[in-house]
């Protein structure tokens, strides 16, 4: 069976986040928000191949972890799991 | 009140996604997945200032549109509105 699961990519707690810094600077500058606390991750969409949803998971944890993430400053989460 | 927001931003569909075409063949590469049919999109997470959901989706739609995307190439999504 094909699955498509969306995964988020943001970077750990106490990781400058300098792109976020600078939206934040941009939104202050124009006045939209004050203090925005901007955080800026990656968004993934993908398909897997799977027999099960169990299989499913365990093979898009290793792709998260292995390739679209750095597990050493980034954490991700895996969410709306779907068959299609 | 303080609102917290998740936000996605994804290409619109029929633009090119290099980004996306690069993590496909590094999957087919290392024998992960062989049509994943990546897409990356960016993900943002803030906090806005309002008086009341209706003012925090307004104002964050006003930066979604202004800031965080490109409206020409891309098209965002508000997500999970919480209170903090």
């Amino acid at each position: 069976m094909k699955y498509k699961a969306e995964v988020k990519v943001t970077l750990k707690n106490g990781v400058r986040d300098p792109q976020g810094a600078a939206v934040d600077t941009v939104l202050r500058r124009t006045g939209l928000e004050d203090s925005a606390n901007v955080q800026v991750g990656k968004y993934f969409t993908l398909t897997v191949t799977a027999d099960n949803d169990k299989d499913a998971k365990i093979k898009l944890d290793e792709i998260c972890h292995d390739v679209l993430s750095n597990p050493v400053l980034e954490s991700y989460e895996i969410g709306r799991l779907e068959t299609v």
